[in-house]
């Protein structure tokens, strides 16, 4: 039915809950051509599948011949995947989607090859196979993308790890602090409640409402529904008081949540990427000191947290990445 | 200088902080001899290294000849292991022992090959070659042992996982609750300042000194000092409410550790050994009930949680099938 082609070239997606974004990828990291546009996930699940598959259809239609260049596509999504079944069996920002076969789905319909999988377990190969791992002769590499939400990958003995039904990796929802804030999982005191954008939106919007003093609402044009991390990041850089000690916060959270990483794996490395990765000193530099006074001295010496080097096309490049690997010889649970 | 036979025989050494135990195991995990006596780690590093030696002498001179049929010497060890040096980094049990190369001494003493392994990884790899890993097909496993400590080992795609020290593993001290107690190590909010046995028993000593009603102490001789956790398991089974509230409160943190495990490794097996293991439907029961709840659905349906073979031998079981892991083609990190 399908055909895994040896060729050079990966079609790769990133599915989001907001944009999704289709490239053409050679197997050295390159991007030949790519496509981007909203996911209008409020449409449904079957609206979102049919425009992807014709945006697919679109850059396939680039191909010479699918049977000699192409080595398969990939989709990384959020979420929580089953890659033995190739479905998204939980994700808020992708209502409805559990429903879907949507690894058969693309493969029926352009007879390819087609994995899905977890965006942030892709963009940990991406670093490893083209990014920030690639410089080093590294083993075990652990991946933590912090954005509106957090989400994690591993690379261990120099494959991904992916568990064993391909759900590993879900460190944003590690608990840190039993009863603390309601995540969005349902859970309470999940890392991603306490650092991730969200949550620091979420912070810097109680502290307004007690009537704290400070720039955030002024640069959020005076609308507390758009305080956003990005704009708290903004203030804190302006010298804001409320707005730094609001990141101040997520960076010692996000620090444990470093610890409790180096402390587990003992890896080699440590990437972090996402939005809030580009805080760099306000946010990443306090969150290293945390986790270096917390991580045993072993560990701690050895590890190195770096910041990834793709962000935007993280999930592009580690769905690229997981289709060659696939050709090299698999990654195995 | 030292020679790794291939024989049948492995030297498995447990050195904990209390007792340590030197044993001839087979292949299959036979124990064919064992001696066990007092630490006394009070009396320094090296006379404790001086008893250890004459023990395993004792027990190399049961062996016909060692070249032709002992497998290695391991030692298994609480503690931060660096196996790269094969010395105890930190071990709060074992003070001194960070200053004595641990590894190269006894393999330069019998010229025969020694490792030094942390006692809790080594316990995952006994309980994956011989115990309650060895009845399936499982490839990934998470070892936990709730004791007076509470420490971790992990089974990745079949082989142990030890990081790139060999300190990877650090399970019980995953902070869970920021901000929490403080722990042994130093760090507040560990799972083993909630769960292990030292930390029931620090529970019904405060709630004991604040008056709160109870059997617990009468069972403890009427000394506050002999409150353990055994104590207070043994007062909970007879029906008191302090202690049968104290371990509730510990099962919720392990399932709070155990969720962790689950989203972040989603392994097929975790096993739980120490002696906690023992209080079953005090402890793990509803320990497992809470770690449910809090897992993701495809990972927590997978798991399942099962109690260790082995609970007094775990630490020499280890140490001998790492002898013969590494005899068949190694651990890598």
């Amino acid at each position: 039915m399908t055909c895994s082609g040896k060729g050079d070239l990966a079609v790769a997606v990133d599915l989001g809950g907001t944009k999704m974004s289709v490239a053409l990828v050679r197997s050295d990291g390159r991007i030949v051509s790519q496509r981007r546009c909203l996911t209008n996930s409020d449409e449904g699940a079957k609206a979102v599948l049919g425009r992807l598959l014709l945006i697919i259809s679109d850059m396939l239609s680039r191909v010479k011949s699918t049977k000699s260049e192409l080595a398969g596509i990939a989709v990384a999504c959020a979420g929580v995947i089953d890659m033995n079944k190739g479905i998204v069996t939980e994700s808020p920002n992708l209502p409805g989607f559990s429903r879907i076969r949507l690894r058969d789905i693309i493969a029926h319909e352009f007879g390819v090859t087609c994995y899905v999988i977890n965006d942030a377990s892709a963009a940990a190969l991406g670093e490893y196979e083209f990014g920030a791992g690639a410089r080093g002769r590294v083993e075990n590499l652990i991946y933590l993308t912090v954005s509106t939400g957090i989400g994690g990958g591993m690379i261990i003995r120099g494959q991904l790890y992916l568990g064993s039904d391909g759900s590993a990796g879900e460190i944003g929802h590690m608990i840190i602090k039993a009863d603390g804030p309601l995540c969005k999982c349902g859970r309470r005191g999940c890392l991603e409640s306490l650092a991730a954008g969200w949550a620091v939106a979420r912070d810097a919007v109680e502290c307004l409402k007690k009537g704290e003093e400070s720039s955030i609402l002024q640069l959020a044009g005076g609308k507390i529904e758009h305080v956003t991390a990005a704009v708290v990041s903004a203030a804190a850089k302006q010298g804001d008081i409320l707005a730094q000690k609001v990141i101040r916060s997520a960076a010692g959270y996000l620090g444990i949540g470093l610890a409790n990483i180096i402390n587990v794996f003992n890896p080699q490395l440590v990437v972090i990427g996402g939005g809030l990765a580009k805080m760099g000193n306000l946010l990443l530099e306090p969150a290293c000191k945390v986790a270096e006074a917390l991580a045993f001295s072993l560990p701690g010496k050895s590890v190195r947290v770096v910041r990834a080097r793709f962000i935007a096309n993280a999930g592009i490049l580690g769905a690229a990445a997981y289709v060659f690997s696939q050709l090299r010889g698999g990654v195995k649970g």
